[in-house]
């Protein structure tokens, strides 16, 4: 996985893909699946959704950081399931086969079978709203990686592959960061 | 366009659409895009990140309300115009001729051409982060529509449009609102 520019790490979650959020509480490391995720700024901060109903909140919280992982299509059973057992009693990078790669910056590690994965340390915690308030401080990108499509959840249980992309680079150039 | 159950509103948002937001300023309409956005729970309250630079906040602070469109792919180029033009200095309904149908609940307008509108008001705005916290109060949906694909902004001029779906839904049963 190659280093991402900082300052492009917020195009991997405009779009609005359901992610992996790895944490690490000193102990142990768990994984939960998040399609309640918002960019901030461009620098980049990002808020999640998540709270005590998440066994990995308490890691987040004591922590302080995590890791953002985007999968991609072909890992949808495995996101599923992440999303839909407890690491209170499950091993989760074991059952779904995931392999924990040392982060650069932060305790919590990278998932290398995911396209991509931002390091993020925990500002600020929101807890009227249980939104927790993410720096960006590493990205990194598997630029070898054949399937790049990404998943969003419609929160119905069906999720959306994605499909073509269409380029108005020329039409938005006046709102992109760096400029006209 | 038909009435939609507030607890299935959180599904037009959960996969991280583009949409238009309309706000009413007590004299006249506007519209912003917006695809930094996020939903908080299933009641359903959603983020937004907005401030200052969208001349849109000011309305959205003083009347405290704002309807989230949710426009699909053929609208594409509206889409981006809207975003990269200003209500400071332009009518956006009658530049990008869309058509708007008074709301059941709140002063800003809905959208005629867009695939569902979701009527909000502005329960808070954490200024730290730019985050103003919605509540929706009504929402609707084109059922006859076509065309349902929505897009997504990757933030570097591109767009993603809605792919196929893959269904999960006997997976997911035990995290769905309702429950297994």
């Amino acid at each position: 996985m190659r280093q991402l520019k900082l300052d492009k790490a917020f195009t991997l979650m405009e779009s609005g893909p359901v992610v992996l959020v790895t944490t690490h509480d000193g102990k142990r490391a768990n994984i939960m699946t998040i399609s309640w995720t918002m960019v901030l700024d461009f620098t980049p901060l990002f808020a999640i959704t998540t709270g005590e109903w998440n066994h990995s909140f308490a890691a987040l919280r004591k922590n302080r950081e995590c890791v953002i992982a985007i999968p991609t299509v072909d890992m949808l059973d495995k996101v599923v399931g992440i999303g839909t057992c407890s690491g209170a009693d499950t091993d989760k990078f074991g059952k779904f086969t995931l392999t924990l790669v040392p982060a650069s910056v932060v305790e919590a590690p990278l998932i290398k079978e995911c396209l991509a994965n931002i390091e993020c340390k925990v500002v600020d915690i929101v807890t009227k709203y249980n939104i927790v308030v993410l720096k960006a401080v590493a990205a990194h990108i598997d630029r070898a990686r054949q399937e790049t499509r990404t998943i969003h959840a419609v929160g119905d249980g069906t999720f959306i592959v994605d499909g073509r992309t269409i380029d108005r680079k020329k039409m938005m150039a006046s709102k992109l960061p760096g400029g006209p």
